[in-house]
């Protein structure tokens, strides 16, 4: 299976592709945490060498673990690819919403039409207590299904409070609104720290990343993250550098975002 | 992993522990659904030996898939039994809360004080959504749990959704309540069978089983099964024999288990 | 996956196939180590049931681990069972040379023509230093079998020395005469136990199972087992009511079996 | 698990480790198949965190992929700084034979002496027919080794035929002449292309890696390689930059040497 390396199943799932799922990753460096048919061929070789795991999928992660977006264009050319080659493209949308939101486009412009074969629906990051649908987009990738999400621990016994949460999100437009918001709430967040950089009143702040959908990412001086947590939760991204990881969720308060960079502007400038 | 040929894990789980734990399940053919330390003797053998499985675990259910329970004394004879042998002992607790509310017993009665290992706590058969506990007894059975709770896919990124469920069950009586009602709707529904069995407004049922939680096992006369389940839902147990399997639940009312019997005397006397 | 409950592969490969396979094993008792259509429909139920392990595949030994024999008939009817139900059927062939010679037909009689899927040809047991062949019969079941080869460990770097071996046994009719001496050798060793029961200068001895191949399986007297290994090496098999379990090889001379029996009868009468 | 990302075990085992072992491995480029307690450390941290597979062994091999050398220095390092962050070393030894004869080096120098915790002792490349030993130099390392051979289906059941290779290799110095001599002929090969590349009649070959031990890893003109390999076997390493891996053996002949210089130089002059 082929993935960024900063794709969630590589880096965060504690190895249970590996594990539990009998995979081998074979994963792509990137800048801005998106494939490209460039960046698959680097793994893409080896069919019918019996030495060397093959590369049958082809997994990527919309919006992407780095806040950026493909576009339908990009998910079809990924798609043909992969298809060309035999291997299937997989799509982990934990946060698919917000990509729909910020590409202003149905949900299949980018996944069904584009060729995706399987999806990931989030559920947990866009409102939900817990919950995400696997979408078999292409019924020939999904041999097997209904077996393997038993022995893979994924069947609820009472699975009707889990698809409760997915009508409620998906019947109307609520799976929309709450997407649209927290990325609006990560705009304004990365427009008021840009603001304040450009009239001083926050100093030595950077950017990493386009803010695209529901994530900012920058870096900070020395010591400030650590001060900010204190008040504020959120991740280090690459602590080598200073990098951290600003994520909005549909309950995030446009009070917060202000808050947050009242709190930002004070530590960077006292 | 030694257990009853009934066991939930061995029939039930879609070959999880085989594919996912990569444990060989040692069965036992059992009468009630209980194993005693000489069924236990029957797979627990040959450690040492490189070309056979080692038994390690003995697991057992209470109460069992047969409605049956395991007194204190019996699992703390388990337990000695097993430890002697350097083997833990695991009880599968999905419907632990109707055992305490059965025995009359506080669940370390038969559980930390009897010797248990490691205990899953259900929450689902109770009353939750969805939720079980996974309880360590033994610190020392415990190695590298919260890494295996994650790549076994069982860490939901919301797990206070899980824990107010198990909180609002177990801050006060609520799961001892719910576990005592379901038994006494089984036993409501057993008295009511065996009561219209002696004065002949139900005819032909039989009982293969003693009702001691919240499940009644029943043969019936050829095609009543599923004439009642027109009105009814439940499951065949041994369908070759016309056994099936009547659990009662939190939200069962002394009004379903009315009606029940009075649909199953219409149908065995018509 | 469906076996006797004595298959090698449920007994003594250390769980492996659960463990490294992830298969569950459905095994059925037998009395002679001979599984037949109706025993496979004990556990060959299920299908669509995502709750239980699907069975797939009936896997059957020839001749078995009780020295037992499927006529080519049987063999036949398990597979056209088997067949019907959507399953593969798995030959361990293991002592599959001792069978033909037994049976005194060609191993296509009772494989291919049979309807066999695939099978586990034995080099090992018989004069091999070590080599099996897995045997697609049917292509259909081979699914990306070169590189489950791999990533299962069971590609040699050098395979040539052992396909060396395979070749020197199967290009002439080696296989086959070392078979019939080995099965020749069995018999001797049964027929003289029987003459010696019959004379008297034999005492307490019984046999479990038919002699068909290259084993014997017996039942001694209190304590003889263990004077006997003094002397010669076999293994027990129900230690439980002394019954054990006299192998012979290709290399078994007849002067071993004369010394073996002559021993055998100075302790069953002094 | 840690490795350098040309390791064997990452390459070339058709993803065995992740699919049997269910390790995860968390590789790291470098410039000559060497790992260093540096280079380690870009993967070896997380411990504690749930969401990342731990690292718990560094694996080297000795000599590399790309025919590199450890020197003992470098092995003690490795294995202190694995030690202290509580990682064992593990040491892929398939052409450890060859390190010792070109460090001229008792084995257990850069291994016991050096913290190694488990070395595999590779026999196939060094004249055995096949047999490699898992030797465990520390013992807490081996936890359930024998069950693991077993389950993992690396237990022949004639296992002393692999035991006699290995001793005829290691009772005397049959395992260090082996290795001198391939070495000595890869030495003879290097020296030969370098003279060559000197007068004039070799044209258009790098080297890209130094040959420490029984390798020459070298950059051809285009279209050279395949032209060779019309009378020579030999697999290309990266195809992309023409770089090509030719590797000496117990079995290689001056004159094979000799004549494949003699083809090198004709095919790039002509």
């Amino acid at each position: 299976m082929i993935s960024a390396s900063t794709a969630h199943i590589h880096v965060d799932e504690g190895g249970a592709p590996e594990r539990i799922g009998g995979f081998k990753l074979l994963t792509v460096p990137t800048d801005d945490g998106k494939l490209t048919p460039e960046l698959v061929d680097r793994e893409a070789w080896g069919w019918g060498d019996e030495h060397r795991a093959q590369p049958l999928v082809v997994s990527i992660t919309q919006s992407t673990e780095l806040g950026t977006l493909y576009t339908a264009e990009e998910i079809t050319a990924l798609a043909d690819h992969a298809h060309e080659r035999g291997m299937k493209l997989h799509v982990d949308g934990a946060r698919i919403s917000n990509a729909a939101a910020a590409l202003d486009l149905p949900l299949r412009a980018f996944t069904r039409d584009a060729g995706v074969d399987v999806l990931s629906f989030g559920g947990t990051k866009n409102g939900a207590m817990l919950g995400e649908a696997v979408v078999v987009l292409n019924p020939e990738a999904s041999d097997g299904l209904i077996y393997s999400r038993k022995y893979n621990m994924q069947l609820s016994s009472k699975m009707r409070f889990v698809s409760a949460q997915l009508i409620a999100l998906l019947e109307g437009d609520l799976w929309l609104r709450n997407a649209r918001h927290s990325n609006a709430m990560a705009q304004r967040l990365r427009n008021a720290v840009e603001a304040g950089l450009a009239d001083g009143s926050i100093r030595g702040v950077g950017f990493t990343q386009p803010t695209q959908a529901n994530g900012v990412f920058a870096t900070l001086p020395d010591g400030i993250a650590d001060r900010l947590r204190e008040s504020f939760r959120f991740y280090d991204w690459d602590a080598s550098r200073n990098e951290v990881r600003w994520m909005c969720s549909f309950d995030t308060q446009e009070s917060d975002v202000d808050a947050f960079v009242a709190e930002l502007a004070r530590l960077t400038t006292t």
